[in-house]
């Protein structure tokens, strides 16, 4: 893979970075149509006041400008500098307050003078502005005024998907957050790799059909699973995307399952993707596998992130910009996600056709005729698919148990499968049908 | 808890500790009256020759005195000196004999030379004394005096047996042996324990029904498990308490299965308590677990001591007396106790009634408004207790899963039982029994 | 067991060892002549071109000389001098060449001049000379002479078999290679132990039938298991043995299974014979396990070896001789067997008679009369034993449990059979079904 696609990569992330996105609103659309002029996507509105599970979505929250501005007439904080500057969903005010009845109203990090939180008030009408702590020190006392030229309306929550029809119509979803203002690495570097991963997949064959989700997170999720609810059980495998662009090593969080597929096929790939990169267990906070994996779905969907959430200090701040991604961790993002959709596509279960004794391979051109050496690579990947493949056995198994890599083992399952040995072990229970369907028409 | 509990199980131990009690006889009944002037104790009486298992109770021993006088008319030993000077179910002797022939019927500790041994003879009828090995050794010629004024009749087996019942009839068993004489640690300290626990629990709350049993080693456990053979399908834990209160780390032996709720608790409880504490594999040698969990019962009953028996070197000896013993070992192992019994008790498996994607916490008052920041710990412990209630996993399970302390989680379970969330596992099925008996009523 | 068998077992593989064979011929009938004149052998011809399974049984090979003569008329190799000279199913050749037509059959180990290689061509027509490299490196240039004085025709494969019937019908199966010409370890080491085994079993009496294989690898095997695919659902337990000679660790490979009773018993005795054992997983390259464990069979069959095939440098070539072999490791390999086998026999599953509490075992002088002390060694073997035997944990599972050696355990259980207290876990079904049977005549 060329090393120009972490750049790409990089590229479509800082377009979406100044964009000031929330759960609601032109944001989302904006972020929705450049996503679209890349990947086919279908972009779905979901009304205000909808019922999902056990939420409602909310009103459509936009906003023009805020301001805050102090005794003297200076502009203490405004919006036009950072998104980040108003608490989301803020309502519209034009008022006046003393510096007394403000405090509640400002948040800032002491910790971190020089950052601007990121905060939200989704489900409770307030506002509020987020500042540097430096500045909020500075703060006089006297009277402060107070312009938010917001809207909460009757309108609509926005999420969009892309389909990528396979050969079945077992699905695997990737899914992104979209609801974040400029926060870089949470999330434009996890919409940026899944928008090229469903460019890559549409130039592909492959077996599953892959679903891309784009949606904000938690209602969002919530939205999608409540409009796609009869059509879960197609779910095969899943993976939420976010938090890939930062150096932090690249972190698998398993599913609820712990034992899915994607759970292997995620450790396997990251043991030979990174010596940093991790597995953890499934936890319940998080990203949308929140939702995802929720015991009433319960789907075998992970998480792939670099650094987890809340697990470097410029999380939630303005200091999760442009210079905290870098074009190089978001490449190898990328090629793991790559590696692991691969692996998803390749790690069949096949039967041996032969399956007393070995067959003979030298016959078939497989084995060297010359005996009293060792085998070739080739030649024991052969004999490891031969003597795994009873039908209970995914390639990925034979790999963990042999040391051999998967691709090695690919290939030998294809030689062995051209040469009649070996075939996927779904097909044995059609054939078996039909043949007994046969039977019972002759009787 | 008061540091004084500590004091208080050392006095009755103390009390206790004079006794000459044996397999049968009045120090049972002596001991058990004391235990019943602090918690309800009903006492049985199992009449000897009663047939019980493989077993049959044995006569009844009582003993007034004994002594062994030398050549020169000197006590060598005398019973009213030390209870365990005789060999328990040392048959009723009168007789002289030449120092030779009394060797087979003297027993002492060669390596701890001051320290008489506990020896017995149940089954089989003998006589002898246990002795200083430093005394012995001075034992000159001779022909000495025995006088062993005991009595073997028909009488009885008596066992205490105090019942707590609580909201439902499963029952967790509490079991101490009370057939060893003066010997402090073994078991003085699990019988003052177990009575200190039945005091706690009558005055509490709880949903097990408890069953405390004060029994003779052994016979004693047969015999209870022979009258309440019917009933055992009711025991859903059990703890045998003994060696409570010498300086060894907390040591729990699982049950015969290994997997009992019992020996994760008691696991959970100790890892928690003491980092030397310990918890060790089933082994058919030891107190009433060897009866307990025979393969023909099998009941999900672990041991609680702190050093194991032949583990300390004043084991069975005039050593085991109150100085080995301190209020601040009882104390722990108390509280370790009513800790497991906490555990028992609210170890319950939920339902999440709101399983499909989280349910919305916030506007129930249980999740802070402010978005942005990471969940405060009540909230975590409601995120984990939500998303593995699918009725399966108790919350010792969650606990282990999760890192959070399994108060906070019973904490978070009952906000979400309070806010319609969360239901025991139980009820559900209860619930749906009733509805379908009426359906089949409508048809 | 005296010293002396390791010096036996050594000059029978000193015997067997000059003797050139191949997968088919009059090698392997002077082999199995040898063994034949120590146990009971059925010896077997299979025709060239019999079908077995995906194969065929070839032409059969004798060889009566073979020369390579340099351009000075000079011998430069003579198969009279190394059995290994020539690659094994070379076909008649009279001929000569310049020395650069010949390198393609010439075979020799570079990184070890001194030594001839080993080379076979079963399965395609072929012809070549295996010698020492430095000897290589001097040929001139010229015309070389090829005399291959070999016949291929049909003819027959030739396997052995020695069946030692015991009181069951169920098979362990010992299977040692038949087909490599001189080299000592592989396998003249295995046939002598396989053969010594067979000796010693028809003095003993057991339980198991067993059944020795001597055969060539892959087809020969593979012949055996056509001949014997109805029969196969009685093999139990079944051994490869092979390179049991040579100064390596003891090696057992597990079954395909990994979890049969021979895996089990195999990893007991290791464990208990040589600090430096190893037991490795299965892989499906090596000797006849390679067939037995095939997929389609799924034998419960492990291996036994020292060094490994293709695991130390002497590995098919002219220095596994009878330098690299020894009676010691001989000795130590063949103990092993027959401790595997030991355990075999013994390894069964009680059922206890008296599961309700333990029973009382002072009664029946299985237990010290006075008590007080901790129980002897013997004492704690049949309480296990007793603890464990409810008819799922064999005496190998109780070993593990306990820390017992598995000859006290199997001495516990004998003494609690003949007490009545235990019987063995068939027994039980056998003796239900007859009761059933006669209530049902009743009624």
């Amino acid at each position: 893979m060329s090393a120009a696609r972490g750049q790409q990569l990089y590229d479509f992330a800082s377009r979406l970075y100044p964009i000031c996105r929330s759960i609601t609103g032109n944001g989302v659309r904006e972020t929705l149509r450049l996503v679209g002029q890349r990947i086919p996507l279908a972009v779905h509105e979901v009304p205000s006041g909808t019922r999902v599970f056990d939420w409602e979505v909310p009103a459509e929250w936009n906003i023009d400008g805020a301001t805050l501005t102090d005794p003297h007439g200076e502009r203490v904080v405004d919006f036009r500098a950072h998104n980040l500057h108003i608490v989301s969903y803020s309502e519209p005010v034009s008022a006046t307050l003393p510096l007394e009845e403000l405090g509640p109203h400002l948040h800032s990090i002491p910790e971190h003078p020089d950052w601007i939180p990121y905060r939200t008030s989704y489900y409770r009408r307030n506002w509020g502005f987020c500042m540097a702590h430096a500045r909020r020190a500075r703060l006089g006392a006297g009277r402060y005024r107070i312009e938010i030229d917001s809207a909460l309306t009757r309108g609509s929550l926005t999420y969009g998907e892309a389909l990528l029809p396979g050969s079945t119509r077992e699905e695997v979803l990737l899914f992104a957050h979209v609801c974040h203002p400029s926060l870089a690495n949470d999330n434009t570097s996890g919409i940026a790799i899944a928008t090229a991963l469903a460019e890559w997949l549409a130039g592909e064959p492959h077996r599953y059909t892959y679903r891309f989700v784009f949606a904000p997170g938690t209602i969002g999720s919530l939205c999608w699973l409540k409009r796609n609810e009869q059509r879960l059980g197609r779910v095969r495998h899943g993976l939420v995307l976010a938090l890939l662009g930062d150096p932090g090593p690249l972190t698998y969080k398993m599913s609820r399952r712990e034992s899915s597929e994607i759970d292997a096929a995620a450790a396997y790939v990251l043991a030979r993707t990174d010596p940093r990169a991790q597995v953890i267990p499934f936890s319940p906070y998080g990203y949308d596998e929140r939702q995802l994996c929720s015991p009433g779905f319960n789907l075998p969907v992970g998480r792939l992130t670099r650094s987890v959430n809340g697990g470097y200090p410029q999380y939630h701040s303005s200091a999760d910009d442009l210079s905290l991604i870098a074009p190089q961790h978001l490449q190898q993002s990328y090629e793991a996600c790559q590696m692991i959709i691969q692996v998803l596509e390749g790690n069949r279960q096949y039967v041996n056709l032969s399956p007393r004794g070995e067959p003979q391979l030298g016959k078939r051109g497989l084995y060297g005729a010359l005996g009293g050496r060792s085998p070739a690579a080739r030649e024991q990947a052969m004999l490891w698919v031969l003597s795994q493949s009873d039908g209970t056995r995914p390639l990925l198994e034979v790999a963990r148990r042999s040391g051999i890599d998967f691709h090695t083992l690919e290939e030998a399952a294809s030689a062995l499968q051209r040469a009649g040995l070996l075939r996927p072990a779904g097909a044995a229970r059609l054939r078996r049908k039909k043949v007994s369907t046969r039977r019972r028409r002759k009787s």
